[in-house]
């Protein structure tokens, strides 16, 4: 069952409550209260236990919540208890430290394979995933029902890649390339924008220099 | 001469409307309608007619505007036709990736110099960047008065290394590290939530599989 109407906000602040919660629980602080939370991290209190409600937290206004109980009902309603297989195309530096990266698989996805057009990078590994040459991935991603794809080619690839993707069942794109990609509406996009939070943080630097 | 009040969904959307602009330079287009960008940019128009006024493109309701002059007028306001220096630390898979990955200098910053806490890196270069131990940080920040830091290093140290780099007199902290720091007001913060766009992905996949 799940809750088609979750405001997109309310989904990008729970893995902040939940990197909080972890940080408060490897610390052996067994409760804490939403006003407590939304004093640390700088959210007004109405919204943040207007969030742990949405996310199934039943409020307990006297003694606070138990910081397992959240991290339990933040990781069902995120689907983290669970993971989707992922399929990876552009073994390069980036798509390298992704999969290096650790905890995709407690976030939600397992890099299951990765695909390069370069034919030196096919049939090695980067960590424990095997990099396979792009002929494949249609087959494959077709086969093992593959919904997910994290793209980390150069620009100048992104689309024509994510056209194959899509074609190959691809329903869930995480786009790692500077590039505003043109797919069918029934493809999801998550573009992450480096640049864009990179000119974020300089334009603020200058604006408070001036 | 700088506008203090610019809004953060603007500074999010011109970098996409640049990276548009530029594939239309790049595939030798002239001109371009307000009203065209918000179609395959999914903004709505206004929006778009705002935030380019904003960025100083007068408008032109008959010819459309030229992409060059959008284009330049955007790198200006963003600050892209200079750049800061940047030093980063944590040069583990993410840092290397990120020392690698092209267009930060013309995105306005130039990472000139990286640094680590493990003996075995330092001494050696990344692409063109040179790998320092971190125990020189402080000092080369102050000298060469680096205003900008990025922080890649494990979650564990984010706290500690931040630290440091504002005591060194970083202002401007990208941080990678899925962590909320707890910084001087005077810091500008700009959090790269990998595993938040990671969750909305998944989670909007689950919501449209419902």
């Amino acid at each position: 069952m799940t809750t088609p109407s979750v405001p997109i906000p309310t989904l990008r602040r729970l893995p902040r409550y939940y990197q909080y919660l972890s940080g408060l629980r490897a610390a052996g602080q067994e409760r804490v209260s939403a006003a407590h939370m939304a004093e640390v991290l700088g959210v007004h209190h109405t919204q943040v236990r207007k969030d742990l409600t949405m996310a199934g937290c039943l409020g307990r206004p006297k003694t606070g919540h138990r910081v397992a109980d959240l991290i339990a009902a933040i990781e069902g309603f995120l689907h983290w208890d669970s993971h989707s297989d992922a399929f990876l195309v552009g073994a390069g530096s980036l798509g390298t430290a992704l999969l290096k990266y650790p905890g995709f698989e407690k976030a939600g996805a397992r890099i299951v394979a990765a695909f390069d057009n370069d034919p030196a990078k096919a049939g090695h590994r980067i960590g424990d995933t095997p990099v396979l040459p792009l002929e494949k991935f249609a087959n494959l991603a077709e086969r093992m029902h593959i919904s997910v794809g994290i793209l980390t080619v150069p620009p100048a690839a992104a689309q024509a890649t994510a056209d194959l993707m899509v074609a190959s069942g691809i329903r869930a794109l995480w786009n790692f390339a500077p590039v505003t990609l043109d797919l069918p509406s029934h493809v999801i996009v998550e573009n992450l924008e480096l640049f864009t939070s990179l000119a974020l943080l300089l334009r603020r630097l200058s604006d408070s220099s001036s």
